[in-house]
């Protein structure tokens, strides 16, 4: 699984587009390779995605977007374009969503032939002399793709807590680390500017950069521990809607949550899931698959609040963008060694952190024209931003800008919690 | 029906508490004054009420939150603290709210008892000596009830839509009026304060006053019309996923929308539901009963956006707050017989208008002690702000600075559309 | 409430027609002068009706099958012809069932007008010559509506459930009688005829009369009582799914069903709703509100069976019909004072008895050309036969042939069980 | 996928059991031989399993039954008992139904190395001395595989149809024939035995053998074919209320039916999808596909109605077992070559006739003790029987006297339609 350890991979495509290509592809290949046809193939919930779908649909992107506005192109299989369309309406048709487990052929085998003719066309276009247009679609669809890597993991992972064998995708020794004791940094208010400016790649969402004023306020050094998100517990979090949002509380009870997702009580001792198998809960690891109901109710419980993604951007300003990505290889949120009177630590990496923002178009955003506007601006509604990159986050993939965006209820992603208040 | 005619109701609050509190509860009194006891009782869906359910709720919360509290309280029945309760967890349980409609007693007489009961007693605290923190409550406890005489107009509208003898509320003549031509209003971007100062009643989530940035931008001269709409509809706007929010264009299909709520296609032509009866739609009149995703759809159908909520209050910024509030009788918007180039029209009464701003928390914001702090601060997810206050809200309920938050999928209020643009 | 209690209503038909529409027509509407307007219009639930509807639609029937064909009719109300209909699909369209409780106008007092209105007019029609054909649509639209009656009770009763403050229909004090012993009484197989000869009314689905072979089998000589179904709760009747029918185990599981229907444990005690109020459980009183799922498991683990309708005409054969109907008042099945070695009791009155038979067309049937055909033969899928009528049944409206049916999950009749076995 | 063409394996089981074993399982694998792991794993609706899931469950059955009471047992793996137990509650617990496709591990692979090592043993077991409790179970456990192996045929059949891409399971050239004229076949009335005397293997619903009177009556000669069914809709079969059951016309209505499951109309041509690929509907073909409600529906409108499973069973005495099952290899319902004024052609093999009888216990019928008695005694209720077997049926697999069930809503088998009226 070296492969996908290539950190680099991405920063490269300004100077070698071509080697950049190569390593991301590969990439997604590196991360199917220790599963079988089997495991590839069903879908456990429509939020996921089965791998197999997720290797031809970030392939499917390339065919459509790049090989097939040019002269001559014939495609792979011509029904590949509806039935690995995800949601591009100007392209046209999708196979529903929900179905997308039932699709047994064609095969893995086929799908990993339809990459690979894709890829050798794909060569010959870079090695030719690609249009600035083609190349910036070529990048979004590398970005794109590793959108998909960390969505194969967390589906993946999905998929195996369903199977009462609880399999193990990979065998990795986390290193047991104790979390520093969390502590409280504060910033300053004044006018502020967020969003990214232009230079290298970004999203469409994550501009225009744009002004904004902020009040003080202070953010938590490091994301909520397990051991302290267990004290909320306690203290009958769960039991609680004094706590909860409104449609949070609703949520509790009519999914009956009583812990995050992939905990299970055996016999009095929390257990939790990982890509290495079932495992006691660790008290020092950042607590992870909890919905922004959680982390809000936790944020009550503990007198704080979640930040806004203009408070967590102004903090992680000139941060460098290092952590627990998907390169280290665990797969899983742990402590970090370090820790600071400086600066918060575990920005990046990790745990995705739940803000308290809406996603929702920055001022003077305009979705892009054509098919790829669709890539963002239409599900600028009922989402919420988080920030920083997880444990499944290539490294090159993050910025200080991204926004990432998830609905409140959903848990599936190595999603996590950082407090904030007022100062 | 003249009772809730007192447009200055509340105004009077400051210097006769007795006064304004008899002319409130009147006003929810003479709302319900045309209905049968058949009328008052059914629940036409989970979003809505009946209305002996609103006559109740409301004397309740007077009865629960100052004279409870009070020495030697003796409640009017103990089973009505469950059953009335709305959704105040810190009180406790409450009858689940899918069922009110289905009960049949307390009757209609007796409901009205209790507001009798309650009246009387709460007539002697404020013959007394009130404390400021139960004349605080007590006001608090009005501009509810206000919210829910609107609650009252739109929920019996929904009921009455169920019936195939589309039942008649009010008989009242509207005057036919032509719109004016709608034009584009301009401000200048710079640094703003929005959020309520203190002054004068305001619901904790108007505050606090704070300051933010804003661009420059336009606004629409008025709200958008029936004519316009139809203009978008018969230009494919319900059949055209690339103008719709991926979860709009998701409702559109599985809710089988083709126009706004209560429109109906008599051999072609479109009908309405009015409280007055059904009729033939008017051109000319603001279009209503759409959800955050039409208003959105239409928006980027007519190259504009909806506004944001700091935009449309400093629009607002010192306009008188006028309009076609409950008070004119008409229950229904209407086009208005001024127009200006100057300011913008028709920003109060008539219909809320939809903002694309996330129904959130402003800087600093802190919830009250106490059960009352459930009244606003848990609906903080998942809904949008509207502003501007309706044809069924009262005049003396709104300001520039209120703050109205509906799902995005709900049409059963009286929503509008004004559009706004990037300077 | 003494008019419902003419137990001879229909029995008076072949004689004198207008004194029976006049007696049956009556005891509905005294079946109703208990209750607000409030009280008769929501509905609880899909499988219910409101009172007020009940009181139309009985209405509607005459209407439409005996006045809408003569000459010169003018409707009462042209709109009522669709309100009204249940589910004659030959007569037109119908107003969604599942909305007949948002109806809440016509008023209880305009359908007591239309209620007027049609009887005056089938007055006139009974005091002139009547063809045969109209006759025996008119008998037959009496015992429609007794089954209206039966179900204007046992929609309240479920009406009436959903409030917390359990509403009292009316104040009777029942006896308290001990229950006999159980006993088993036998009958030899053979080749027996059952269904209805045609002498005097029958619905359609009771004939025609057929041979059948019939093995020897016992029958239990009263129904089951709640002493004894404790016996099977306490015994993990609701945990033991090697007593359930499958779908019946899969219905227990989805509705988390632990007792009858309308049973409450208050601290340990068990309660139990009646027309007259909750009250603690009589261990004495037939077990009722139970589905045929309930009754089925409770045979298995009695090491009996439920009696095939066959069985159950047979041992009825020349059984006098007597029992606890609903002009005894009680409206709640009760003890027999009656015990016999020689033939079973309580077959009649108090409890449907629920057969393991389903509900299917007998030989040779044919359902009756028109409309009226709609009647039985279309519901004979999916639905379980009962026999012998309830404490809220009319005397004079079962049989030894009647056949009732419903759907096995169903619970909110007054259904009951008695044991068989092989011989 | 000749292996599956055994058609007398299992008429050899009273004189060699251990080549029947042998013949029967290598059947199942023959079936499964032309499917990719991915083919094998997922699961397209709750009533259909993954074809790696009968492998396994067919297998657990005799591990379960058969090895796990002898003395020494190893179970294969332990975490099996579980996972492949499909509703022995007996047994124990299982996972959940509609989570089968979830299961990606074990692989294909293992499932295949589980049937070996069971294999093994079994042989072990026929070799030495079994008792003759343990060749009940044995004969049991084979003709339990034989009807997973018609499943695993109608559920790949489910879960290919919903691939746009329309998989192929098999290459087939069907002979085409022309259908014979329908005509009627007329049985006398009088009492009759039906069910199984005892005589070689039956299932317990099977019997007792048991009396009855049977009217006199007339069957169909031959089923209903594809080109009658589309005069049914032709004459606007599935708008017409008035054909249906009510529960039938529900279910039209929700479900959208306009035509039997896996019809498509393409430009107004009707295909329809076979095991070998979508193909141009024949209307030779007996119609296939169709729920009890279809077939009612038709059987109204055609003047006539289904057969009761005696008629059925009175009918088919003495006739051969011959037709088009699995042994065929067409896997698809055909014409039939022979035509007869003496006796009914097409009553075994390829399509399932539905018959108006609820499945039910025969009298005096007794299940099993212990976990076998699950097998069929807890299904009768809500479902229909069904006689003859179908294309997928192995032809040792029926009898004159053999029951198959299903609820009135499905469609996935190979189901048709046989006429029967009064005489």
């Amino acid at each position: 699984m070296d492969r996908f350890r290539d950190s680099e991979a991405l920063a490269r495509f300004a100077t070698d587009p071509a080697s950049a290509y190569a390593a991301v592809r590969a990439a997604s290949e590196a991360l199917a390779s220790p599963l079988s046809p089997e495991d590839t193939t069903p879908q456990s919930m429509e939020d996921a995605s089965p791998t197999k779908w997720h290797l031809a649909h970030t392939t499917w992107f390339f065919e459509t977007f790049v090989l097939e506005p040019r002269p001559g192109h014939r495609p792979f299989d011509p029904s590949f374009r509806v039935l690995f369309n995800s949601y591009y309406n100007t392209v046209g048709e999708q196979h529903p969503r929900p179905r997308r487990g039932l699709i047994t052929r064609p095969s893995l085998a086929e799908v990993r032939a339809y990459r690979a003719s894709v890829d050798e066309r794909m060569a010959a276009v870079l090695a030719g002399a690609p249009t600035p247009e083609e190349l910036a679609v070529i990048e979004l669809g590398l970005h794109h793709e590793q959108q998909h890597q960390e969505l194969m993991l967390t589906d993946l992972k999905h998929l195996f807590s369903s199977n009462p064998l609880k399999p193990v995708y990979h065998d990795a020794e986390r290193p047991r680390i104790r979390a520093a004791k969390s502590g409280w940094l504060a910033w300053g208010g004044g006018e502020r500017w967020i969003g990214h400016d232009g230079e290298g790649f970004a999203f469409d969402n994550e501009g225009p950069r744009h002004r904004l004023w902020l009040e003080g306020f202070e953010l938590a050094s490091r994301p909520v521990t397990n051991a302290e998100y267990l004290a909320f517990m306690a203290d009958g979090g769960y039991d609680r809607p004094e706590l909860w949002l409104s449609d949070g509380w609703a949520t509790v009870q009519s999914e009956e949550w009583n812990a995050p997702l992939y905990w299970e009580d055996r016999d009095g001792e929390w257990w939790t899931l990982t890509l290495g198998g079932a495992e006691p809960l660790r008290p020092d690891d950042p607590v992870t698959h909890v919905s922004l109901y959680e982390a809000d109710a936790y944020a009550t419980w503990a007198c704080a609040r979640l930040p806004s993604e203009a408070e967590w951007e102004c903090a992680a300003w000139r941060l460098p963008v290092e952590g627990n990505f998907v390169e280290s290889g665990a797969l899983h949120p742990s402590p970090s060694e370090h820790a600071s009177d400086e600066h918060p630590v575990q920005m990046y990496g990790d745990v995705w952190e739940w803000t308290r923002s809406a996603y929702a178009p920055y001022p003077r955003y305009q979705p892009p024209e054509g098919a790829i506007g669709e890539y963002n601006g239409k599900f600028m509604s009922n989402q919420l931003v988080l920030r920083g990159g997880s444990c499944a986050t290539p490294r090159s993939h993050v910025r200080e800008t991204y926004r990432n965006f998830f609905y409140p209820h959903q848990r599936w992603q190595f999603t996590g919690i950082r407090l904030a208040r007022d100062l």
